[in-house]
């Protein structure tokens, strides 16, 4: 069955890290590509520091614009893990130690190994839905919109697995690539702008990379209706030949 | 001479290729990391995808609340390239073919290969700066407090190195890594707060990666004021070293 409802989503990633450079966010990319698959649309993405106020604003202005926010870090056991009691106070919320997440960390850590910062992982606001995590235990959790994920990648895509099962969504993105290899951008711009207007059911997009000195490039169409997607992938692939041979004969 | 202002700046990333997860972005962190290096502190970032109002709202969200705003993307030859006229709409200014663009541009192509679509890259805001752009020419510019450069990384570095003689710039960010190796974060997870509450000149963050089945921990100390930043390192390096020797006598 074919759906026609567009899924949307932001990604909303938590760490004083990622902005000093410290560590270089990989969790974007791989959540984008995810969810992409399974047709639930990123629309937007932010990166905020390990401050109260710019996590709550962040996630208030999100989840009020988008289908679902994808939150990552800042659920570990140290002070500077705020994510859950920011994610609270963004929903008005009180935030408590969780039954059920003390309950899943005693299947890792005998009572005594239950060390007051650990317990601070079990803090989880109220109404929320756990997020298992098969790596390290101590779980993320879904409120309203807002899905809480780990910022350790290998923990975030555990979890993410399983938090897709509770979205709805929508059709998936087709997504064509065309080679157009060293044929330059600037001669097929304008050609691919009339491409790109007589086919507004899709979106086009041209992407140079740079290696070795020479730029080569690709030319993407991205729609969610097959036809649509074919016919203008044709287009473009009849022009980048057509171009291709008048260049070589300069 | 010691700078003790703050400077501070947000990085804007525009494009679908980025929110589709088709390309993995690179350059918040390289930008992240460079202007920590020069004492200016990125404070936030956002993803946008190629619709002008996004790319507008966000400019001017963004350019208000930090001294910099360094936007990535949408400066090529293509009908995608739509920064140079968003950003013009985000200052509310014309955007118009640009004689020292074209100059510019000339030293690369023969005039008769200045094709329309390479012409777009010469679009600039009035009152803009150019920034130079010694890999493939077609220039980026500044305005106001914002920067625009490539999204290719290779000529998005290159940009950078020429628009950061133009950024003013404060005191540098000292930060300090301390391993804490295998020791679990549960278990210096209190200590630790109580060290972060002693120093709160300081920011301390703890930052476990997992490899190989097994996670490891890193704790920085990071902060403007080297004896703060000093005292709160051998702080976290003495808890570091009796927990470690508590933890091997279990």
């Amino acid at each position: 069955m074919r759906k026609s409802t567009t899924v949307t989503a932001a990604v909303l990633v938590i760490g004083d890290e990622i902005l000093s450079g410290r560590t270089k966010d990989r969790n974007l990319g791989y959540i984008a590509e995810y969810l992409a698959k399974i047709g639930v649309d990123v629309r937007e993405a932010r990166v905020v520091p390990d401050i109260e106020d710019e996590i709550i604003a962040a996630t208030n202005a999100l989840r009020e614009r988008y289908d679902y926010v994808v939150t990552t870090g800042g659920i570990g056991p140290t002070h500077d893990d705020i994510t859950a009691d920011s994610i609270g106070r963004a929903f008005g919320v009180p935030v408590g130690e969780d039954p059920r997440a003390i309950a899943i960390m005693l299947e890792r850590y005998a009572p005594s190994d239950l060390t007051p910062a650990r317990r601070r992982m079990a803090r989880i606001p109220e109404g929320a839905d756990l997020i298992e995590n098969p790596i390290s235990r101590a779980p993320g959790f879904r409120i309203g919109n807002v899905f809480v994920l780990a910022g350790v990648p290998a923990v975030m895509q555990a979890m993410l697995d399983y938090a897709v099962k509770s979205m709805k969504t929508g059709a998936v993105m087709l997504v064509e690539t065309i080679a157009a290899g060293s044929l330059p951008e600037g001669l097929y711009g304008e050609a691919l702008g009339a491409i790109a207007s007589a086919h507004p059911d899709v979106a086009i997009g041209s992407y140079p990379s740079f290696k070795d000195g020479r730029f080569s490039n690709q030319i993407v169409v991205r729609g969610k209706d097959e036809e649509a997607v074919a016919a203008a992938r044709r287009a473009v692939e009849t022009m980048v030949a057509e171009l291709s041979k008048d260049e070589s004969a300069r």
